[in-house]
């Protein structure tokens, strides 16, 4: 009879939409027998776009001191309109989502992929027959160009001169490979592809390829693969079936995710955890879509993201019959939805909360 | 009567089996009226993973004077075998091509995609059907994350740290931003889309983005438009369509390029110019595949990203005529090629070459 202490963190937007469907479909599960008497207790914490533009605060410490003190963190999406002038890039990005990212050492970026039942993928039958499409991004998550090293000299000059430095250290490249190939040994395939530009990016690419090939060496079942990262670009449209798990950098990470969830058939179903493997803080559970300030406000958006993050938080704390009881009512419902029906995210979330309950 | 002085980098692989198709074509482009009389002197310059291995030089000081000291250049493809011990990654992509375009300010890398007649797309119909693909990727050339800045500390050890630092100055921006603001207001649809990463990486995004928006004021009849890298890899795979000029730095140019080139059917049609606009330097053409080792020596290659190569430089040069009559034999032999014929790389040569023949 755990009792579990969730911070939520719903965020702008369609984020504070998609997460009141995921806590629905939380506390249906955890009301069932699949949760083994697992009980959450939500703290919710407003921070994002609205709270800055109000207050001018982004992650006050008091309130990143607090979230540390909880088993698990489920965030909506965080963002406000384009172009605000009172809103500079960055701000909320590197502020809040990177800094608790940062601060609580989840160097596990997980992104699982797959077509789901009833998804349109953008991608010719010709493509899609060559075989199913299921596989999981491992992306740094702590260092690479994501550390906000580097700087800017004479800014708005002609003379301006700006810097990014992605720092990547043997640490934090060893233990995100290692887990990736835990991850790749777990699963039916044994497969893992490291991405990475090591013909130009020497240096960083030195690295990954040393761990990575060492770290094969512990794990000779795991069949090894390594793909530039504009070769990835070519084999993700043209044979996506071949991936079972990626690892990459930070910013690879970034772009490949979304190309993933973009040909699995859309960003309104791509999951994320950034877990500290260590649990030396709480994981967080994210959506990979943003906060579409352009549809917010009007139930437009679909919440499964979100759900399937829930799902994942919970295989994470290692409720794994609730998390494939989540998982396996968002496929059901996906299986059933009427193609073409616009249903709104309050009814996908009841659905999906019904097949839940069961 | 002009002659030009053009110097043949055949490389490694197929680079050297469509480089001979590619001059086919060039000599019979310039034997026909079209040209205008201009004649090509090319001499030949052997350079790339062969070389390397065999004499350890990868591009002497005194080959790259003669280079420069060309009109023009055209480059098949370099590269070994894959994970040869002898050719560590980055020796002839930094020290070559790299070197190339940064000695030679080739800071326009010009990346044209479209679907060609016969290409298979591994997009669905439905997405296709959005609208003609035809836009043009403007990749910086000469510096951000390519400049091989940065290092490595402690080589070897659990303790390495290794940086790559992106470098990004008003300079080096302006000029390109410039460059494809002139290209987007040739164009009939006049829309420009800058590519980056601004909510990240902060301070690079920021020269970015303040100097697209300062050339935006002298273009008012160019449209505007900016997307995230991440979003933009969504955006290419379900609507490809919709792009007319992209400007991005030359890390995400790298990558959108090649995704694109998958889009749009295959890295086997495209086709790219290394331009130094301000004519310091010969300007450098060459397809985007590399030299395939898997498939060299075979006559399996398709030469036509080489042709169209050819048809980028002599566009370069102001043979406008020329470079349409090249571009227009291409495209009447992809419609004209039995889907599931394979033909062999001098086949398909040969067959441009008659049409341009006439
Ligand atoms: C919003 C942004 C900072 C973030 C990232 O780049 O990591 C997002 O794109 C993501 O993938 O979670
Ligand atoms: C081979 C490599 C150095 C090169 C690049 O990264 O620019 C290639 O991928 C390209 O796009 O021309």
């Amino acid at each position: 009879n755990q009792s579990l202490k969730l911070a939520v963190i719903p965020g702008d937007g369609i984020g504070t939409e998609v997460t009141a469907e995921a806590l629905k479909v939380l506390e249906q599960v955890t009301a069932s027998s699949v949760a083994g008497g697992a009980k959450f207790e939500p703290t919710r914490y407003d921070l994002g776009a609205e709270r800055y533009l109000a207050t001018g605060e982004v992650l006050p410490d008091s309130v990143l001191a607090e979230i540390r003190n909880h088993d698990v963190i489920l965030l909506g999406a965080v963002g406000g309109k384009p172009n605000d002038p009172n809103l500079p890039p960055g701000i909320l990005e590197r502020g809040l989502l990177l800094r608790l990212r940062f601060e609580l050492d989840h160097y596990v970026n997980l992104r699982p992929s797959r077509i789901f039942p009833g998804s349109v993928s953008p991608l010719a039958p010709h493509i899609l027959e060559k075989g199913e499409v299921d596989f999981v991004v491992v992306r740094e998550g702590t260092e690479g160009p994501y550390t906000g090293n580097g700087g800017a000299l004479r800014v708005g000059t002609p003379a301006e001169v700006a810097t990014e430095v992605s720092v990547n250290t043997a640490f934090g490249v060893e233990r995100v490979v290692r887990d990736a190939f835990a991850r790749a040994q777990r699963r039916p395939r044994q497969k893992l592809t490291l991405v990475h530009k090591t013909n130009v990016l020497v240096n960083a690419g030195s690295v990954w390829w040393r761990l990575f090939q060492e770290v094969a060496a512990e794990y000779p079942e795991v069949t090894t693969d390594y793909m530039h990262i504009d070769a990835a670009m070519i084999h993700m449209t043209t044979d996506p079936g071949r991936f079972d798990v990626i690892v990459t950098d930070n910013l690879f990470g970034d772009i490949i995710t979304d190309l993933a969830a973009a040909v699995t058939g859309g960003i309104g179903l791509a999951a994320s955890g950034n877990v500290n493997p260590d649990r030396t803080a709480p994981s967080m559970f994210e959506p990979v879509h943003g906060s579409a300030p352009d549809i917010a406000g009007q139930a437009k958006a679909d919440p499964t993201a979100a759900i399937l993050s829930v799902s994942l938080m919970l295989d994470h704390l290692g409720l794994t019959e609730a998390a494939r009881t989540v998982e396996d009512a968002v496929i059901a419902d996906l299986a059933s939805r009427e193609p073409g029906a616009a249903l709104s995210t309050p009814e996908i979330g009841d659905r999906i909360a019904a097949r839940v309950a069961g």
